[in-house]
């Protein structure tokens, strides 16, 4: 079940943190080590893998036999109903696996409320685990960038089929509808995350979850969505105009268009994170929008929709071969419209700055 | 913004319980209080409730805006951008708000990996604060019922839809597509949760999440799904067959609806939530399927499809008027089949216990 490359990766990892456990719950984190994401509910389940090279795994009855059937046949479980709760069972796999006094590091879905109870259970320092499952596959293999290749290119088919179906009249949440169902029909996973549909002046909040906007004639409208394919994420971002562009709108957009253009020519393997971030913000800054600018440039991507390397001021690493990464330099003016374009970008094993997603950046008018 | 008569019960149950603060993150608890549930990602944000009637909001500066929008234009907020990280923002927040040395209750959707950072930051007591912010909407009013019936109904829309759209050949995921759909057509805010489709011998997993099952004749199909109306969730599920039913199909579905009905009966006002469990289970015992029976009875559900009332072993609790909850014991033989029968029963504010949804208990062959 465990990739023996991941798995030593992980214990090398554990072993430069001097950690003796590292608890993982449903997530991508979870699937990428073991293939399996189940449903994630309010039942407390986890991986516990510790640095002697065992682990065990603790969940729910209802969880068990899907559980069962990803692990090998001699795993250790430790199964709790709904009747008891999972206090007293957790704490027998404590004793069992000598971890009281120990210490953890948590994946980032295990809850508060959940570390909270532990806390009282069994005595042990727990420390934020995220950086180092980040770690863990952060350097993409060429199999993996292949998955992430094919991942790109059904996003900026998908994008290419809405510039023909969408029409002033629509709902947001038509198109949202529509972008999980095309994914889908071209053989997609699923999602890899809500996709953002903002029309109107929706835009200048860069995550609107909104769905109820309708799509006017001269509207701006903003479309960040991406797919997961065989595990590994999409995202992108393009900024269309319905059946109209103002001067105005098309200064915005030039000026986003080159300050991604600029942080994509800056994002070559050896470059730190935090530099690229700092020639797209100078690029927008040069232009008097600095203050519009109000995220970071990109964020890494790969079996999670955001994972390390971030793009990001206080992200010092270099790139290497291996990373991916999403450049997506916006410019929000609250209350009146936002806009980006948001391409994937790798540094491949050749050591090239790969753009994963071929969707035109020029204007698009949308009739 | 904040409703009074919510706020007013949160502060007592704050009081009752010893607290200076609650903190809740992106959920639907967010969405009871505030009206609003932003986009959660690993950018740290959350409502802080202080015990002396203050509050404050912090999230990262690309949700400012959305959230800003939400609060009174006097507000108290805290922005923090990538940068920098949260770290220093909030730490001057619980200075401003003299919140260190203090005891704060955390909501369930903030992750470990924040408190981890937060005991870092300043010097609190954090307890557990599921049960306190469940407590807060466990009594639903009139208007809140009449969504939930609303929703109900919806679900038994789809269900029947889905009777005449189903056919051999069909993948589980463009079922979960087409349940989607369905809602949205009708108008509901979208799904409660991610539909289960499961086929064939998948329906054995209680929370089967797999996608690419084909729909064959003879399969049993258990479908669990529902939507969000005006906030307010349903769930139902029902057991199908496809094109003819086995003598043993028949009998386990037979005692699977039989558990179901005898713990609607079983669910009056002032009954204990355990002994309605009790009664399923001895219902199912006395078939002699106890031991394939592994979900609790049922749970509650409002603003979200899994809150209190638990219909389980270890919930002493007694049902009052404007509790609701779903009843769906069910029978899981490993690797072979599982079925069940699901609907959402509310005591009404005339003390009757009224079933929310409508559609057919009766054996169904889908042709």
């Amino acid at each position: 079940m465990f990739d023996i490359l991941k798995i030593n990766k992980l214990f090398q990892l554990m072993k430069n943190k001097n950690l003796d456990a590292v608890v993982i719950g449903p997530s991508n984190t979870l699937e990428f080590l073991t293939g399996f994401n189940p449903v994630g509910c309010e039942r407390f389940q986890a991986l516990f893998i510790t640095c002697k090279r065992q682990y065990f795994y603790i969940c729910n009855l209802i969880y068990a036999e899907d559980m069962k059937r990803w692990f090998e046949k001699t795993a250790p479980f430790y199964v709790w109903n709904d009747d008891q709760g999972f206090h007293e069972t957790l704490k027998k796999a404590i004793v069992d696996f000598d971890l009281n006094n120990k210490r953890m590091a948590l994946g980032e879905s295990i809850r508060a409320v959940d570390l909270i109870d532990m806390k009282t259970l069994f005595p042990c320092e727990f420390v934020n685990g995220t950086d180092l499952l980040e770690e863990l596959r952060i350097i993409k293999t060429e199999q993996d960038l292949n998955k992430m290749r094919m991942a790109a290119c059904l996003a900026d088919e998908v994008m290419d089929d809405l510039t023909r179906l969408i029409k002033p009249g629509m709902m947001e949440k038509e198109i949202k509808v529509k972008i999980e169902d095309l994914f889908i029909e071209k053989g997609a996973d699923g999602l890899s995350f809500s996709p953002i549909v903002a029309c109107g002046t929706n835009n200048s909040r860069p995550h609107y979850r909104g769905n109820s906007g309708v799509i006017a004639n001269k509207d701006v409208l903003l479309l960040d969505f991406g797919c997961r394919y065989q595990g590994y994420c999409s995202d992108i971002s393009r900024t269309f105009f319905i059946g109209y562009i103002s001067k105005e709108e098309e200064r915005i957009y030039t000026i986003a268009r080159e300050a991604q253009a600029v942080a994509v020519l800056a994002a070559k393997e050896g470059a730190r994170c935090c530099d690229v971030d700092r020639e797209a913000r100078k690029c927008i800054e040069g232009h008097g929008m600095g203050r519009y600018f109000l995220n970071r440039t990109g964020h890494g991507i790969g079996f999670d929709v955001h994972e390390a390397p971030y793009i990001s001021g206080n992200d010092t690493r270099c790139l290497e071969r291996g990373m991916v990464f999403s450049i997506e330099p916006g410019i929000c003016v609250p209350g009146k419209v936002g806009m980006r374009v948001e391409d994937i970008v790798a540094i491949n094993h050749q050591g090239e700055t790969e753009v994963l997603n071929q969707f035109t950046r020029e204007i698009v008018i949308i009739k």
